[in-house]
């Protein structure tokens, strides 16, 4: 593991965010030719992939006059500024002043340690400056199985991180907000018998409804027979979620069984924060077709899309409106225990942290 | 009347806006098959008909996860939340929860007191909780009279709603403003006497031109045979204003008489604060056509339309000047009498109320 | 000289800005038949050119109920607001006020000294109020040279007009964000001595690259035979810079004297604060073209607009950075010497004004 001693990292006191921690930074997919900026945990950060296919992340401004280094190129040695051309390399270090001989000690801009695995680019967020990570990131199966295709994307949520958690915490919300694709009927949702269990920083919820009636993206990409057992699996960490669903025709087999057959659909779900007010939303849905393999995969990948964006508008709305109602009593309902178990990890996780 | 005892209304102290009285909340037309939001005197609040016809209006907020409310759909027996499927009745009650037999007692959102008539929504906005209102909504005639068609819309303004007040209070802008359709010759309408009276809360301002130049949506309208006695008449209230306005033959009866003859249109103007700087202005206009009737209605309104949206464009502009040079004197000149009126009113109503 | 004893002027405390000078108000082809809106050193402002054709400026706002002048009308007389029809002069007394006899004595509005010369209209910003210019209006003298041709235009800046100075003070960024029009290669840019000097409230900066290769600009626009010596001369004052850029056959002349012969550009760049935040960027630029005048002209000046847009890109993008990284050290390069002399300036400037 790479320790990162000179990595600027968010200070302990008073995070609004789990720390010490890997954050999902970006898909390598996005990585290609131009450097990113975005801003994760309120830092704003260039990423980059250099011309020997490393991944690096700076912080997102020249040392010389602060332009952005998400607006510079990326050369040979690294990534040159835009505007009066100081070359950077990977660690921040600077390279070259145009224009001078030497290169003044101080000229240098912050790295941020990143990982690339599984087609993900996980960044380590610290509590301390110059801590070094005491894990691995997560690692992720579903990207490189032999029976599953993916694909994913990413949305910015003008929303903060936890209203996302929530939202991915109960899928009773699939009989309402979703009734095009995986919504199927709300009562089935909501009727059905909810498992929670919390065990550290995880929380599993999982619901199973048997007997019931293939929504729209099911149907489209399985033959089913009629009638389905269906399964919902949610498994919370602070940084991403697992959440895998699908169906076998009903009374075929054991729809709890980890071998089970049928059609799968295994999501994941990293929500990164922006700031406090803003998410970074990747995501990415695998899928096991034995024929039709790419259209199939196509189909799950639009539907899901599709799903998520109904989410996004509802979650934005339901963000503008606590602001405007804060201080406001909520109720709870019985579907929000698994979302009240994460909140409480993360509350707990920023409490330790600061 | 019904009593309002579980009523939200707007706090006693420190209102910005008259209070005890009704404001118009919506045309009837703009409630159909969706609820509406829409924030009244700073309260957020979903209006919707229910299926059984009846207009309802309820705090814009579901009490479990703070969603809109009118991002809901309207279902037998009330509002149903669009995110978790929570169903309310008119009365803000919570009739259901999917997912759990118990519907918890804290389960339910604050009612607004509405009252249908005249095809216009009236709201009431008492300044304690739980006030009974001590009278009923103004009626208005001319949207059922035999001898008037009408129709008219809303506009949402970025100003306060006193300075709309301000503009229909002093029709001398016409000659400036609106020489494309009711203006005329700006001379004749700032030199025409003006006769100003206040009566309690009511301000009449009275104003005549004879043997004037009838202007372009006069024409369109009506067939006079040269130059016409013209007058507008307007009665300010602190929810709303009528206005009167047309023109006869010169010199053919007399221009005062209540039951005079020639072109009319009736103009009745609700202007109901969103907030202390935006407004929804409501308006409708009837006019007395007998012939062509269809096609001079649509005139009439389209002109009408025409008109208040160059109003909306130059009370837009003052509001934002008003706000860069706060503190700076204004001179009155004489035609701000009727408006010097309505404004003391509306202040000793807000000094009431507080 | 004319005095301005009622002219509103900025106030000698705290000004962000050097007071006591002339800065552009406009494009003298910028005012034909209606006012213009704009804010000038944080005080709004309607210039506009009279019938007689003397350019006016006046506070933008009428002392009736404050509309902006600027919706007004150029009439006979002056100018007329476009809500009550009240009629300024050009020195923003009230001439009429209709509806009524009398004027009254309070009703005027606070006008502001310009000055037009060379095409460009110039406004005193004095900092007491009452204050006399102690000098004329800078002069130009490329906009009525008998060998050149001119243009202009003018950008709105979301950046301080101090990063303006910056960018126009370096040249060196040319070789990084101008390829596509006058950079040329990086290096030769950023290795050429630069001859920097300070002289009261003038810094020039001047650069000589001799045998180099002519950009993309100077080919369209001149008969070279091959590589170039190569001039920049940049003459800072506080209200506006003087670029002399050109070049001529290498070897063929000595290319720092006055009257060398080849393909000039002559800029003129005035940037007027707008508020601290933003800025107005005035620029002409004028050139030799000894044949198809104007068709050369038309080149220089689209590729100049086209380059000064790809410095707004930068300084706006800068800007919102350092807006962000606020506190966060810079460090100095070699190139910044121009800038940095034209900084100090400015800071001794204020703080004598304050």
């Amino acid at each position: 593991m790479t320790t990162c001693t000179d990595t600027l990292v968010a200070t302990k006191a008073n995070s609004p965010f789990p720390l010490d921690r890997w954050y999902l930074a970006a898909l390598s997919k996005e990585l290609t030719d131009k450097p990113i900026a975005r801003t994760l945990l309120n830092h704003p950060i260039v990423l980059y992939r250099a011309l020997d296919g490393q991944v690096n992340a700076l912080q997102d401004r020249c040392c010389h006059r602060q332009l952005p280094l998400s607006m510079g190129t990326i050369e040979e040695g690294g990534l040159r500024c835009g505007y009066h051309g100081l070359l950077f390399d990977g660690q921040g270090k600077c390279l070259e002043v145009p224009g001078q001989q030497k290169v003044p000690r101080k000229a240098k801009v912050e790295p941020y340690l990143v990982i690339e695995q599984d087609d993900l680019v996980w960044m380590w967020f610290g509590s301390e400056q110059g801590s070094t990570p005491d894990k691995a990131p997560p690692s992720y199966a579903y990207h490189a199985h032999p029976d599953y295709v993916y694909d994913g994307g990413m949305f910015h949520y003008e929303a903060p991180y936890q209203l996302i958690h929530d939202n991915l915490l109960d899928l009773s919300h699939l009989g309402y907000v979703h009734l095009k694709t995986i919504g199927g009927d709300a009562k089935t949702h909501m009727n059905a018998e909810m498992l929670v269990e919390t065990e550290g920083e995880t929380v599993t919820v999982k619901r199973y409804m048997p007997n019931s009636t293939p929504p729209p993206t099911y149907i489209a990409a399985y033959p089913f027979k009629g009638k389905i057992d269906r399964w919902q699996e949610i498994e919370f960490c602070p940084s991403h979620l697992r959440i895998w669903t699908g169906g076998i025709d009903a009374n075929s087999e054991q729809v709890t069984a980890p071998n089970r057959g049928g059609f799968h659909m295994r999501g994941l779900h990293c929500i990164t924060p922006e700031t406090e007010e803003t998410s970074h939303y990747f995501w990415t849905i695998a899928t096991n077709p034995k024929t039709d393999i790419e259209n199939i995969k196509q189909k799950v990948v639009e539907q899901t899309r599709f799903t998520f964006n109904e989410d996004k508008v509802v979650i934005e709305a339901q963000h503008k409106s606590m602001q405007h109602f804060k201080g406001q009593p909520m109720i709870d309902i019985h579907v929000d225990t698994g979302a009240n178990h994460a909140r409480k990890i993360i509350k707990s996780l920023c409490e330790t942290s600061s």
